[in-house]
C-alpha cells in the first residue's frame, strides 16, 4: 500500500515535490497558507525545466488547516522556518506511532527542534538543491537543479531513510542518503549564508554579488568562516568547496535568493536558522566569525 | 584688504560655508557644478537652523569653469572626493605663490594628494561637523551643528591655519584649530565608517542603524576596526569614543548621511576616500579590520 503523505506549509518547496509525488502517484495532502484560495480554484500548476504538470482542483488533496487532514505515514515539512512555533500545532494532529517525519527546511535548528517535540527516532533531514519561486498567483516555477540530499537524525534508523528516498526517485527526484546529515547541513550553509544572507540584506542577486573580485572576495570570506565554524563542530568541509560553490552559482544567472525574495516582499527573513544558528555555533566553537556577525547583525536591522 | 576665496565643487558643504563667508563681506567665488543654472536663476539659497539667508543672483560670484575665475588667496575645496581626478585643473588655475588651500572633504587622503600636486607648505585640511543637504532646486538645507576642525598639513605653518580659521569665526562659523590633523580626520572616520558606509550599502538613515542593540554592536565594531587602524599608524584615539559617538548620533533623528543621498540618486559614491583609505591603512600596519574590509567589498558591489 501506498504511504500518505502530508506537506506542511506547502510553497514553492512543499508544492513542487509534494506535486511531483502526487504526479506519479502517491496520495499527498497539502497544508497551504498564503495560496489556498489560488491552488483551490486553479489547481497546483507547476512550470518546471523538468517538464510542466498540473494536479487539478479536483484531484487536489488542499487544506488550510492542519486538524481537518488525514493522519500521514510520512510529514514533510516546508514551513519557512520562521514559521517554526507553529511545528507542534500543524504536526501534532498529522501522527501515528511510526509516521516519519522529514524536514526540508532551511539552516541549522529545525530537526534538533522537531526531536524535542515529537522523538529523535523518526526525524529526518533534507537539503533541496533547487532554485524555485512561487508566483502571485499561487504557480511554482521550478527554474534549475532539484537533487534532494537526505539524512536520519540520531537515533533515526537507516532503513526508514532509504524507504523515504525511495519515493522521491520513483516520483523522478533524485535523491541521495547522506551518512552525516550534520555534514550536509553545514555543507549546504557555505552556500546559503553568503548567497541568502547577502542577497537579503543588500537585495541582490547571485550574479551581482560574484561580478567583481571585491564581491568574490566577500562570499569567499563568508564561505570560509562557515567552513571553520563547522570544523569547531567536528564536521571537516573541503577547502576547495567555495571555489567549486561560486563556480556553480556562475551558471545560475541572477538568481533571487528565497531570503532576497523574503526581503521584496516585506516577509519576515530566515535570519534565525540560516545566519543565527551558525553565528551560535561558531561561538559555541570559539571560532572567531566576524564577517558572519556583521552579516547577521546587519540582517537583523529595522 | 580681505582676501579672496574661491570655493571649488559648491555642493551642500561648499554652498553652506562660502554662502557664510559672503554674507559677513568676504568676496568668495563659487565653482558650481550640478546646480550652476539653479543659483544663476535663484541665487545661493540657504535654510538654516543658525538663521536663513539668500545671496542674490546680482551679489553670487557663480561660475561653472574654473578658468574663468580669478586668481584666490584661499582656494577651499569642497568636491565629491570621486571628483578628485579634477584637482590640477580645477585648482591649478587660481594659484597664486602664496595662495592656500583647504580642502572640506571627507576621509583620508586627500592633503596627500593635493601636496604632491601643489606642494605641501599650503595645505590645510578641515573636518565640518555638519548636518546639511542640498535639494533639488539648488536650495541647500543646514540641518544641524557646523563647527569646523582644522589643520595643516605637515610642513604648512600654523600661522596661517590660525588665519584662515579666523575667517570662518569671523563669520559665525565656528572653527578650532587642531594640533594634529590627520587625529582629527581618523577621529572624524570612527563616525564616518560606520554611517556613511553602512548608511549607503544598506540604504538606511542613522537612527535605524542603531535602533537596536545589534545594529549598535555592528557599528560598535566597525568603529573599534577604524580605531585600532588608526592606534597602528601612531594614531590613540580614546576607548570611549564610540559610545560618545553613538550618543551624538541619536540627537541626529533619520539621518541620511551624504553617501547614503548619493546611493539614492545613482550618483558615484565616496568609497574611495571614506572605506578604503581606511582599510589600506590597516593592512599597511597589519591591523586585521575584517568588517571594515566587508563593508569595503559590500559597497563597491555592482
Amino acid at each position: 500500500m501506498k504511504p500518505t503523505i502530508a506537506i506542511i506549509g506547502a510553497g514553492a518547496v512543499g508544492g513542487y515535490y509534494g506535486g511531483r509525488l502526487a504526479q506519479h502517484g502517491f496520495p499527498v495532502h497539502f497544508l497551504f497558507h498564503g495560496s489556498y484560495e489560488a491552488v483551490r480554484r486553479n489547481g497546483l500548476i507547476v512550470k518546471s525545466v523538468d517538464g510542466d504538470f498540473t494536479i487539478s482542483p479536483a484531484e487536489l488533496h488542499a487544506y488550510s488547516q492542519a486538524d481537518h487532514m488525514p493522519k500521514a505515514d510520512l510529514v514533510i515539512v516546508t514551513l519557512k522556518t520562521t514559521a517554526n512555533h507553529f511545528y507542534e500545532s500543524l504536526i501534532d494532529p498529522l501522527l501515528k506511532d511510526q509516521t516519519l517525519i522529514l524536514t526540508l527546511q532551511n539552516g541549522l535548528g529545525n530537526e534538533e527542534e522537531l526531536a524535542r517535540l515529537f522523538g529523535p527516532a523518526r526525524i529526518m533531514g533534507g537539503l533541496a538543491f533547487v532554485c524555485i519561486n512561487r508566483m502571485n498567483d499561487g504557480s511554482i516555477h521550478h527554474l534549475d537543479h532539484g537533487h534532494i540530499k537526505m539524512g536520519g537524525f540520531e537515533s533515526c534508523p537507516p532503513d526508514r531513510v532509504r524507504e523515504v528516498a525511495e519515493l522521491f526517485n520513483q516520483s523522478r527526484i533524485r535523491c541521495t542518503v547522506l551518512e552525516d546529515l550534520r555534514y550536509g547541513r553545514w555543507e549546504k550553509l557555505v552556500w546559503n549564508v553568503p548567497f541568502n544572507g547577502l542577497g537579503a540584506t543588500l537585495d541582490k542577486t547571485t550574479d551581482k554579488l560574484i561580478a567583481t573580485p571585491q564581491g568574490q572576495a566577500l562570499v569567499r570570506t563568508l564561505m570560509l568562516e562557515v567552513i571553520a565554524a563547522a570544523a569547531g563542530n567536528g564536521i571537516h568541509l573541503p577547502p576547495d568547496l567555495p571555489d567549486r560553490k561560486i563556480d556553480e552559482t556562475k551558471t545560475m544567472g541572477a538568481y533571487r535568493t528565497s531570503m532576497q525574495i523574503d526581503r521584496q516582499e516585506n516577509r519576515p527573513l530566515e535570519v534565525e536558522a540560516i545566519l543565527h544558528h551558525s553565528l551560535r555555533a561558531a561561538m559555541a566553537a570559539r571560532v572567531p566569525a566576524p564577517c558572519l556577525q556583521m552579516l547577521y547583525e546587519m540582517a537583523t536591522l529595522p
